[in-house]
């Protein structure tokens, strides 16, 4: 039976709150905060700001196996980089009014909505009389010819504002060749100059076979990408940080960030209490940049770096045992608190656990789980020895859950957890054995969604809405198959660089189910690199003194 | 064996951080906006900028009990309200260097450092000459006699700094005769002319029991309390504000607001997404006040109020069809998403819950908890019935995890997960009836620990130096037994008003265990007081539209 006992009968009389500027925004209001963002004028590289043109570089190859990419994308292979260059005469391009679609693909990274105000912004400033759709939900909006037209007052609320929720986001993927003829279907119906795609590596990808497809299908509509995602694992020379990265992590002043701000009170916390130890699990499932940066930042006791974990193939055990030393050296120090951070792919960094979660699905997939446990007998004894080391809980969640493919959802394993639990259960043993004597108590957190929606620092909104014009700027010069590059970004924002990079040079092979595909690699945390060396001198120190940096916020 | 992979060869060298001003801090090093707070300037009421007399108002009674208070406080019970005010001539006060000493009691919340400055400067300013001990680790460090003097280059790299790590805190009660006996030897050894106890209810209970217990002895040690908590749980008509309160939740121009941030952050990626329900359950055990605040400033689709489902005697069932029943309502809407609050202590509001567990308390210390579920059928009929409704993970929580003491760990129990399966459940069962069309996905958070230690926000930061300079003048005019009293704070600070009221008057009696005992009754959201039913006036609408606000960061 319904429980009308919380409803007021004073219904919906009466909202106080100041409205949102035009109601595009959905029926939101907005805090002062969000409303003092809106007007913020955006700085452009000086390249954009006065006549360009177009210079193009050597022709391109791929990042590994060019004869096997050039085979997947004949027309759109090969194509020289593309540089913007100031031009004392008028640009050259075409006065023409532009049809333009973009789509937001994939999980929320704060700016998404700045790199579509800036390719609105491009063809407001070049292309007078162009039009703009927004392809609602991702790529699905493009299949099924679901979008909105774009105009200046819908585009308004979302200036410089976090989230993706102006046309939203999606993930799904176009594949087969009927979701390309829905999408050729779409192109020719709108009669698209240019479609823009703002994803991750996948989502790029993707762009550049709907390049190709576009190509040979001899349709006008040119595809360019812009690089998006949070765990700032697309990048490349051309394209040196993805946007969302910033917010997330980096120290911007005057700018809130966010993660770091958290971690700066739960280390507060912890030095104030005297008895927990915090686990941070931090986003980034394929790269740890994000726990990386974070640690920086923040200085933790102790930080795991996944590709760190892979390369030296470390088993869980490892992993254990190195965030046990650190406790005890601190017990003896009389330090009984920590803050530790964990990045959310973790396991998948650890060969011991893959092959375990391969036996165990394929176990499960064929065979009876008995309760008296003879099932394990199929295991080989690594895997066995590994399963018997794993808690209770995470035991069952490898056991129970699975995906509709049959698959573990490794990304329900709340591995701060599972840490915690088997910290507890060594130190138990060792406090047994009398050799340890302190006192352990972790507390797990999952620093996630907090983050992908926040506000864009204003390195953020700068460096989208450059990414956006820029994107415009390609599409305007006939250009398909690139992916947006700004770049210079260390150097004040006139002096940035403003380009586009041939999709299929960031890309290589992988081999699946017989058959070459076309991947952009992702950007792993380089153990050579000067931030990963930087952490590597510093840690032994962060982990028994007590260093922590809480960035707060302004 | 250990694993030393993680540990760089590289060691301890070079570490580049800014060091902290002066090394109080531990090893710690400042992040630029923390640094910014620390020379930042507070403002003083103006009572306390000037020479200033004590104006004592007339006798106080108690909150309920009045004769059963006067009883267990006979030396304490019914003093005035002190109320400081300008006064032409000198103060009055004895030109007397004092020796005064201060404890931080229980959770943090931000501004507690400003209270213990606030003490320091008045000492500075009013009692030169005046030596200022800080108790370690709350009243154990009283018990033990474990302190630090506190000097002007300790102090400083506190100020304006969330936490309580100065000289952290704890959660121990100074309660039989012979914990009393050892305050009394600590007050003599160190010659204590005044004792500043900040902390919550409990906390100032027992800092009025210290007062009475001194005056008693014939000590000289004077006492008074100061109102510390995240909840907002402790305020009364002369105390209408705790500190840490404002830092948690409410609005403060310029300020980070953790909490709503956070909060509003999910918003944001619940609409952009379109698929997600994000169940946030806030800190609050005894009372919902920052649940309610938090709802004030974001608008969630849904939020729980303790105080009123305990008032309605809500069943968990009741809400979880409240949830439900909006749920239903959205979907038909094409919403598929939404935002939910709970308070941390929901558990504890619900009656049902509360019978069950003290059952189940019974049951588990005398019964054998046979596998065929025998047991259950000393349950009660309405007990057995929750607790069948109840998800597996729960019951086996409830089953299970008890403290020393045989009791169930309530504040374990994960609220905000149990909804999202029971709401699932609800939901999946309507779905197969043909009565729900929709996608349900649940996103649990908790955002505790990353709140009570960030840094104060202006507000919290003035009023809490205001607190700490009122107790220092408050032990220098002779006051004990006082709480201190910093009102009229929707005024400028100039014109707030500041004394000090009868901790006695805030009291109620509780009979435990065959006797009274002493209490500070909690602040509880009152059904009948403005927030609420501002709340309650309009939470239909922001349940079916979306009316989200995103306080953002600054």
């Amino acid at each position: 039976m319904a429980s009308p006992s919380l409803i007021s009968n004073g219904g919906a009389a009466g909202v106080e709150s100041v409205p949102a500027p035009v109601t595009g925004r959905f029926a939101s209001v907005y805090s002062e905060v969000q409303a003092s963002r809106i007007d913020h004028a955006l700085p452009l590289p000086s390249v954009l700001r006065k006549p360009f043109k177009v210079v193009d570089g050597p022709a391109s190859s791929a990042a590994g196996n060019p004869e096997e990419i050039a085979k997947l994308f004949p027309n759109v292979f090969g194509q020289p980089s593309a540089l913007l260059a100031p031009s004392d005469s008028d640009s050259g391009l075409p006065e023409q009014k532009l049809k333009i679609g973009v789509v937001l693909s994939g999980g929320q990274a704060p700016g998404g909505h700045n790199v579509i105000s800036g390719i609105f912004d491009y063809l407001q400033d070049r292309a007078k009389g162009s039009t703009m759709y927004g392809f609602r939900g991702g790529p699905a909006g493009i299949m099924k010819n679901k979008y909105i037209e774009l105009t200046p007052e819908y585009i308004y609320p979302y200036r410089n504002q976090g989230g993706f929720d102006m046309i939203r986001s999606g993930r799904d993927k176009i594949e087969s060749p009927e979701q390309f003829k829905q999408a050729q279907e779409t192109a020719v119906k709108l009669d698209l100059d240019g479609l823009v795609v703002i994803g991750g590596d996948d989502s790029n990808t993707n762009a550049c076979l709907l390049a190709e497809n576009f190509t040979v299908k001899n349709l006008k509509t040119r595809v360019i990408g812009c690089p998006k995602t949070i765990d700032g694992d697309l990048k490349c020379k051309e394209v040196p940080i993805s946007f969302g990265f910033d917010t997330a992590c980096k120290a911007v002043k005057n700018f809130m960030q966010i993660y770091a701000e958290m971690i700066g009170n739960v280390m507060i916390d912890a030095r104030s209490t005297g008895k927990y130890y915090h686990f941070v699990r931090l986003m980034g499932r394929a790269a740890s940049h994000i726990t990386l940066e974070c640690a920086l930042q923040t200085h933790p006791n102790i930080t795991i770096i996944g590709e760190e974990v892979a390369a030296k193939k470390l088993t869980l055990k490892n992993v254990t045992d190195h965030i046990v030393n650190v406790i005890l050296k601190r017990a003896d120090l009389g330090y009984n608190y920590g803050v530790i951070l964990i990045p959310e792919g973790l396991i998948d960094f650890i060969p011991e656990v893959q092959q375990l979660i391969a036996e165990l699905n394929e176990i499960l997939a064929h065979e009876v789980v008995d309760e008296d446990g003879l099932w394990k007998k199929k295991l080989t004894s690594q895997s066995l020895e590994l399963f018997d080391f794993l808690p209770e809980a995470i035991q069952e969640q490898l056991m129970l859950e699975r995906d509709p493919h049959g698959n573990v959802q490794v990304a329900k394993i709340e591995t701060e957890k599972m840490l915690i639990q088997m910290v507890e259960t060594d130190l138990a043993k060792r406090k047994q054995e009398g050799s340890y004597n302190g006192h352990f108590q972790g507390q797990s957190h999952f620093f996630g969604y907090q983050g992908r929606c926040g506000l864009p620092t204003n390195f953020d909104s700068t460096y989208c809405y450059a990414l956006g014009y820029a994107a415009g700027a390609l599409l305007h010069s006939g250009k398909t198959g690139l992916i947006s590059s700004v770049g210079n970004l260390d150097a004040p924002v006139e002096e940035w660089t403003v380009g586009g990079t041939a999709l299929t040079s960031l890309m290589d092979v992988e081999r699946r189910h017989g058959k070459f595909k076309p991947v952009i690699k992702k950007a792993m945390v380089e153990l050579e690199g000067a931030p990963f060396k930087k952490f590597a001198s510093l840690r032994n120190d962060w982990a028994i003194n007590n260093r922590y940096i809480s960035p707060g916020g302004l």
